[in-house]
């Protein structure tokens, strides 16, 4: 049994708790922490009784009955968190993002190298969905060839006036900065954003749609149209062009319908039922790796490059031009 | 140039005249008849300058200007102008039925044998679909091995109240009735109905749906949802399960469309859009074969067939036993 | 935590007792049994450490420490240890067949009415299927009327010298038989099967494939295409045809791959990477309710109802007689 | 009856000969030339008796029986003809390209505006295809909204090694360079190619695949990954994304096929299957339309926007940089 500790209590540290609590094997929640105590409270009422409660991530971590922490807090607060996991070997789940910047994502990058041990694995669930994990393993028998191009939509129904250009990159599109070069095993090289023209349900300080191309080292050519204004719904596609054949994702089951002159099949309005079970499988994963101190997921070199290709992009919007993604050498420790 | 004959000016026969003129290669409209002076003459307007009008078909039969003859007429009323044709040796372009009996079916197929010609091809339109053709052609590949059963559904949005049982076979399923022993290459043994529980949207006169079963000679069992106010649109489908492999007929192009939550495509509620280029390449393959007096298309036996299978269909949804389809053993000349 | 029983270590046991084990939250099992002591020692081992062991059902059922019971015996040897565990009181989880005959599935429903309390879960696993589930709650909504009929395949790859005739409705259909009749909420009047041409891959003993037809007592009617030969996969399939509109299952999520002049999508070959998920729902479904005593799943009249119809087909497998499903009248207590 | 003369008797121009003599309606082919006697006089015998042969295009225009001209000589040819059929007053159906520079497109543009006739139309067959025309309707109905976006591909089996880098452009997206401009009614603003990985089945000299974005002057972005070394089929394919759903272009009748574990279909590897029915209707429309002396598909303007567009992708394939697309100001003429 892994006596996990969680840092954060909102929203989605709730829904992690709710996750170990419930629908994970072999672990339990057995402490929370957040700055406000009434939400470490209700947090701990979700695991139940024996949860202990800090107002600190530093008292969490250290506390002895905790093997491992999961963190769930606003993300400019993990780059303390996360070395202070390291500095006492403590395995990690961090939701995304690593840190909200470059160089504190390199600090802890140096930091677990340092360590010699893997011990962060960071929340990007999607690696966990089934239509991802079928194309990447169709890619994995040979049969395909090499990847050479993916298309993928990045399609939401609608978004408030808080999201603004920069977030389509940091929000939206940073799901796809990671599975991309996942999917092909390979970094990033360049991008570019190309501003199409912006529809009527968006709003002065959002460009949306946005097209975004991703060029790996190798050459592949990601491009990912990121439309979070469609109104139609929730809507993730993702198409490989290998050399000997092409591999589109497959679409969640359900029922084909024929009424009104129409064949139709639901599409989700809500990414959190599309993702439901990669969410449980990421946490699974993680915890089932536990005993061999071993990092399945994407990991912090994920996090650091996610963190300089986001950056790459963000400037590559105002820019218009192709824009270099200025990484350090990949340490052979993630290799 | 073959100088065609069209006997019967109704709005099925002006829809011929219009397809032989302005869509058909080579033939011409250079006669028509109706009983009903009015009807014919209108109808020779839209054949053009010098189209010749009578007001019975047995005139227009024997005009010498008259290379072949197309009957449009109602049913009742195709036996004579048949007998006609076969007599002087013209070919005939039959809309279905054949006749309305059994008997005038078997009369004009002995007479068409006596004769020593082929020269009656029947309206089943669906066989030049592209859809069924499809099927045929990979059929007769071999590489599916032999079929075995055929699931098949004519759904109607709607039909009038004048539409009542009986016509649930006669004008309905009489397509499926030609189409299927000809994509299988095989007559009816027995045939049966059963009266599912009846829709909201019919009236007293109309068991709807029907679900048909007909079994061929060799043992191919074919069932057909027969829904004719199916509401949501004109949808044939078509399965045929053979020992290697099972075809799916194929769906008319159409968009996929992303709105509202759903991914959609339009189902035709016309089942004259579906059919239409079938209608023209019928006409036109009848016209083609005219110079080496060949039949492709469906014929007497065919005809026959239809009739004597449609009667045992009809006894079937009274007696809801399995009925016997009597025919007399195939001509020779049919094989 | 409910602790658990089980009374058979086949193949079958063992994957149940690793499904407690490892996948569904809040039971263990802490009991088993088998005739064959090796057997049940080695299914003991999966459980892991403290797990008992035993040489017969009666036994288990009696131990104090175990609250619960599955019987994945072979069929014949369910009835008795189902009687002992409604005398004692304990929550059952049966595999199907409830017992092998209609009488002992009588005598079974009669004493857990007389008992008073709803203990007996069985294990038709596709009710948990979330294909059929998606169908089911889209009847639920109203928005599609009243179902008329169902259209169903039940595929299979191929069977052995061992499978005949008579399984086609043991062993197969009697998925369909259960389904179809908790799909549309109404229990069957009359069944039917037609025998198609036979396959050449099918053997003396079994006619494959067979087409069944079954009615409800308010009219629905249900076809079931049985063909366990088909070679090319595991395919199941269902539409539900109602009033105002008609529903299709979806297919399980794989990708589209264009390769070699085709688009393509994997069929399975394997009945269980098919259900599995449906297999760990169906054991949680009846953990999660044992708290209030609530049987959700296939129940005791579920399992007669599936005999008698069961019964029925396999008479109208040689009588090719349209055959009634004579059942009691449903108790109160199950309605 | 349309008297036509056809200029260019290689393949291409038999293939139009033999589609007007059978398969148009109202036209015939009264004249042919080509340099090559031979060519020419097989050529006319394909349209029939008295079929005039000449070896140059000017005699043929300037031949009083030559009522319209069908110029499909090679490319660097056409200017010639053009304006000497401009001259003399003459319908023109031209195979693509217009002319081989944007001056000579240039030249032919402004004779036809200063004759004052609408007399050119340009053989982009795939405005003719039902999968793009119901996109075009689609979006007319106003329903999705104003088109943002377009996702294409053009994929071809394989190339021989006389195809280079350029064609991609000259050869295939020429296609995707007319069709997309017609579908959002907007012209060009700029290009740019990205070269992904290259496909191990290239060769030196072609840079395959190519991944092309256009946009046009309201900011529609349109993306085309050209690859014509895909070696799965001839897949055309086409996504407009609206402010208010997006429509994907339709697929050809097909039976979908389950064989060997997969549910397929084919994908056609001839583009001269894919389009037969496009090739027709483009020569019957421009048929159809010679009464009333209007050019209802690809225009002058087409062609000349069509040129100087190719020109900047080609420009691009090499610089890298997004290019602008220099065309004069639309003629009133065109509008």
């Amino acid at each position: 049994m892994l006596n996990v500790g969680v840092i954060g209590c909102g929203g989605m540290g709730r829904d992690h708790i709710k996750r170990v609590t419930e629908r994970v094997q072999g672990a339990q929640v057995v402490a929370v922490s957040d700055l406000f105590e009434e939400g470490a409270k209700k947090a701990a009422a979700i695991a139940g009784e024996g949860c202990k409660v800090y107002n600190n991530g530093k008292d969490l971590i250290n506390d002895p009955d905790v093997d491992a922490v999961m963190i769930i807090s606003p993300g400019f607060a993990h780059v303390d968190d996360l070395l202070e996991a390291i500095k006492v070997g403590k395995r990690v789940f961090c939701e995304k993002p690593l840190c909200t910047t470059a160089e504190d994502c390199q600090k802890v990058m140096d930091a677990e190298v340092a360590s010699g041990k893997h011990l962060i694995q960071l929340g990007f669930m999607r690696r966990y969905h089934k239509g991802y994990q079928q194309i990447k393993e169709a890619i994995a028998t040979g049969e395909y060839g090499e990847p050479l191009m993916m298309h993928c939509t990045h399609r939401n129904p609608e978004v408030g006036t808080n999201y603004d250009t920069p977030m389509a990159v940091t929000d939206t599109v940073i799901h796809e900065i990671d599975l991309c070069h996942w999917m092909v095993g390979d970094d990033y090289d360049t991008v570019q954003v190309i501003m199409p023209k912006v529809t009527k349900y968006s709003h002065p300080a959002l460009k949306d749609p946005q097209f975004m191309i991703l060029k790996t080292k190798s050459g592949v050519t990601i491009d990912v149209e990121c439309f979070v204004n469609c109104k139609f719904g929730y809507d993730i596609n993702c198409e490989v062009v290998c050399e000997d054949g092409a591999l589109k994702m497959g679409t969640p089951m359900a029922p084909s319908i024929r009424k009104s002159a129409q064949a139709s099949t639901e599409i989700t309005t809500d990414c959190f039922v599309l993702f439901k079970d990669a969410y449980d499988q990421e946490v699974q994963n993680w915890v089932d790796r536990a005993a061999d101190g071993v990092i399945e997921g994407p990991n912090t070199w994920d996090g650091y490059l996610a963190a300089v290709t986001a950056d790459a992009l963000v400037a590559a919007q105002t820019s218009g031009q192709i824009e270099k993604v200025n990484t350090v050498e990949k340490p052979e420790f993630y290799k």
